[in-house]
């Protein structure tokens, strides 16, 4: 057994990268179809994504997880893994993951390009600045807001009610200073003063949108319905109103294009889109997933946070939007978390405790039957570290067993793809054997109200839904303004199948608060907002940035 | 006589581009030393960059201008017009340029990438994201900011003094409710409220230190001795102190080395870096430049504003940090501008006027003087405008044979290198034939006082100049911190050679009043305040991003 280690990065640096042309050959694409960015990552064109849509398309394998706690599920990493696992079962695959934010990055030691030899390459590049679609993000929800700002300076045509403004600015940084501001300071000259904030670039509703959007035509129209915010007869004013949406579309002509990189194993990765998983739908792009499946048999793509809220929102709000089904589910389980779900102290985690992981076990056990819900077979990974007994693991496997959910092991963090081919054995079997009768929870018809009950009972397990005085006014405006037959976007504490984060393993006959709901009208969702939504993260005491830093040649260092 | 224009966007979308690999490949660089941005842009390698060193270096050629005023100089078109002028007869030539800002793309009307059949492509690139090195200054001056707060927010180790924090935040956008604002705001969790700003981003002092770096190493040692605050017992505060310098050049690793793209007419440019001219030195980048004049004869550069800012400030300031020197200096006049220098209204610009004009020659006949004192060959180029009557044009190519100054018309707008010959062979017979004696006006052992009465009194033949009493007390302090020795960078109004943007043409007997010293300490220069300087510009009441769109195969329109 190995005792230790070496960190993601110089894995990752000591690993062999083949060039992108070559990587994207394998998968019907020429130097032409792509657009470079160095010599490992491209953009593929808007010529190339016409060109496939006439291609046959793939099967895609969603992966999500038990609901995350802070002894980690590694979901990530085992998406990489299993792209990988296909490939060397002879299997053409192609991983759709998101893209990495810049707060989190110099925030907290911890990158979101996979682990271990399980990871997508170039991993310092997709970590930093990529191929700059956040910061088209970034540069086009603040081209709004100072155009926004400025017809209030120039007159203010369309009588908006400046406290009543909704849209914010945005940083791709983790900085808790920003969160509430007050702007347009310092005499008639610089702009009317008002209250405004700052979320990060992947809280901005542009993020969803673009990651909705099923092409630039559609990107513009999703643009330009977007609320920004209401006027003196309380009536929304949105990007239309203002005349913008081509000029946010023009900045973001090249971001909506996918990205495509490598893994260490030279498996293609389109790496594209990475909206927050709360007060957004938490997925990769449409477009970069509806590509891949045109360019490969099998994708294996991620919903963010456990399925609860990944899973229940790719099912209901991506694959919805668009037009595609997975065709089965895996969810990622780690004996550790399971043993917190169980009752365990994260100090306690080495230890062998097979009583805590038993009853850890209902979190699993509500996740299976809610994806069996949807009509979709499901597959059980389990992610193995070190410190697991194989006691742990037997006792996980016969539980598998006896509620008769295909499981394997998984061990793509130490061995790369080898450490996934049980895993991608398993989904071959049950995609081939288990019927898919994948079906929506609920109706875009049914009422808003009705839709988050729905969700908290059927997904959550709750027993119901308490809307605030502020939401239930909420909903009559949204009926009045047409709003009615969006989807839900639910804003709810990744940690408990509830909306308590300290309520583990699987809460029954509770209630869950819906406090206020935030229109999402450009992304096509109404946000359900239970408890304290952060949009914008603070730093650490040590920021990661501290460790950070570049030798003569441009070699990255400290960065993870 | 043409009586209807392309837009500068209709011309630069129906020019065919090569790809950038072909046109690396006539200076000598092979596709190994690119890192290419789709098939017309790339940045030039660190690897490629150390190999040229011990390359011949080419001759620099430096385009500046007589004071602006609204009719327009095109220094920009002339710089590129030149550069295809040169390629034209024969000459291996290389164009050095500015990168351009969001902010005034999507706020007024006017590209920065030349103008007419003298452009370089592709505009809406260059004009939009480029290759990113905007937003990466963007990102790295933020998150510097970010982590200056999260350092005040957990427990202020450095006793810095929250009303004294001089770094501000940036966006590249024109933004002016963000010039003053409170932040910090929401209670204990949401950190230290405290007054900020933002500046748009090509005036931050990374812009400038990125432009004035000689490589990365360098590059970091500037970014670490920045002042960003100072502490309770006014002592300053740096980058190094904070520990962050190595993470905000990891952040610009690939910023700053230079892109490469081309004129219309096929001559490579290096387009690099753009600070602001009045609070910074308004050059491209130091490496971009020394890397041209390595891979080519004759490189053609410019400097913002007028000469007395412009040249004033690629002389004193990048060339003594880069240790280069121009081989000769173009001032670009035209007939318009220098009837407005002789008091003609902009209404009245298209009719003639010889009075007006003879008067307004004294404007020229100063940066004349000025260049000529720097040791340097000056060549005047008239760049034609269509209502400049034959007779106005006689008028000014006599004056300056009467003052013994070469002169070229040029006509680069409607013809391209074509109309740029005539001025390209007066500066090859002056660079033969004059002798340079290049030399600065100051030396940086010069006291700061002296430093900027010199500058008053011989580039612009002021009478004096008075310092504010906040301005004394700040010199006292520098020389207290050891900043006597730096270079000084005027912030001054471009449109007059005087501190009054009113007094056109060549006012005498003024006295320039420095109200306010900036340090940057890290670019190398002490900013010499005097007037209002605008370091976030505001939109107009009709935003060109009005008019900006995209269709759906991704083409720009609106574009200028």
């Amino acid at each position: 057994m190995k005792t230790s280690y070496k960190s993601d990065i110089e894995i990752a640096q000591e690993s062999t990268m083949k060039p992108i042309v070559d990587i994207a050959e394998t998968i019907g694409l020429s130097e032409d179809d792509l657009e470079l960015f160095g010599k490992y990552k491209a953009k593929i064109s808007y010529e190339a994504l016409t060109k496939i849509e006439t291609n046959e398309t793939g099967k895609i394998i969603l992966v999500t997880s038990i609901n995350p706690t802070p002894a980690g599920e590694g979901k990530s990493t085992v998406t990489v893994g299993l792209g990988d696992a296909f490939q060397r079962i002879g299997k053409k695959a192609i991983i759709a993951m998101r893209e990495p934010s810049l707060g989190p990055t110099m925030g907290i030691k911890g990158g979101a390009t996979g682990g271990g030899y399980s990871q997508v390459l170039p991993m310092e590049d997709i970590n930093l600045h990529f191929t700059g679609d956040l910061h088209a993000i970034t540069t086009a929800n603040n081209a709004l807001a100072a155009l926004l700002d400025n017809h209030l300076q120039q007159g203010n045509e369309l009588n908006i009610d400046q406290r009543r403004i909704v849209w914010k600015r945005a940083v791709d940084l983790n900085d808790r200073a920003l969160r509430k501001v007050i702007i347009g300071l310092g005499g008639p000259l610089q702009g009317v003063p008002r209250e405004d904030g700052f979320d990060i670039t992947v809280a901005s509703e542009i993020m969803a949108v673009l990651c909705l959007a099923a092409d630039l035509k559609d990107l513009k129209v999703r643009l330009a319905r977007m609320v920004v915010a209401y006027n003196v007869k309380k009536e929304p004013i949105t990007v239309g109103d203002l005349g913008v949406e081509g000029a946010l579309t023009l900045l973001l002509k090249d971001a909506v294009k996918p990205n495509i990189v490598q893994t260490i194993e030279h498996t293609p990765a389109l790496v594209h889109g990475g909206p927050f998983a709360n007060i957004a739908h938490g997925c990769n792009s449409v477009i970069a997933t509806r590509a891949a499946a045109k360019l490969a048999d099998y994708v294996i793509t991620e919903g963010g946070f456990g399925a609860d809220l990944g899973a229940e929102k790719f099912l209901h709000i991506k694959a919805r939007s668009a037009g595609i089904k997975p065709e089965a589910v895996v969810i990622v389980a780690t004996i550790r978390a399971l043993k917190m779900h169980g009752g365990v102290a994260k100090s306690d985690l080495a230890k062998e405790n097979i009583a805590s992981l038993t009853l850890g076990f209902a979190n699993l056990q509500k996740h299976i039957e809610t994806i069996r819900s949807f009509g979709l077979p499901v597959v059980v990974a389990i992610n193995k570290f070190i410190t697991d007994t194989d006691l742990e693991v037997q006792t996980l496997l016969e539980w598998c067993k006896r509620e008769s959910v295909p499981v394997a092991l998984t061990e793509v963090w130490e061995k790369g793809g080898a450490g996934g081919v049980a895993l991608a054995k398993t989904l071959l079997e049950v995609i081939e054997k288990e019927e898919n009768k994948f079906h929506p929870l609920y109706d875009l018809s049914d009422s808003l109200e009705q839709k988050v009950r729905t969700i908290v009972q059927k997904v959550y397990g709750g027993k119901d839904v308490e809307f605030s005085s502020k939401a239930k006014k909420q909903l009559e405006e949204f009926e009045k303004f047409g709003w009615s037959n969006l989807a839900i976007c639910m804003a709810k504490s990744q940690y408990s199948l509830s909306d308590d984060p300290t309520k583990l393993g699987r809460p029954t006959g509770f209630i869950v608060n819906v406090r206020e709901f935030k229109p999402s009208i450009g992304a096509g969702f109404i946000v359900a907002l239970t408890g304290e939504v952060m949009t914008m993260p603070g730093l650490p005491k040590k920021p990661a940035a501290l460790n950070m830093d570049v030798n003569e040649n441009g070699k990255a260092l400290g960065l993870f």
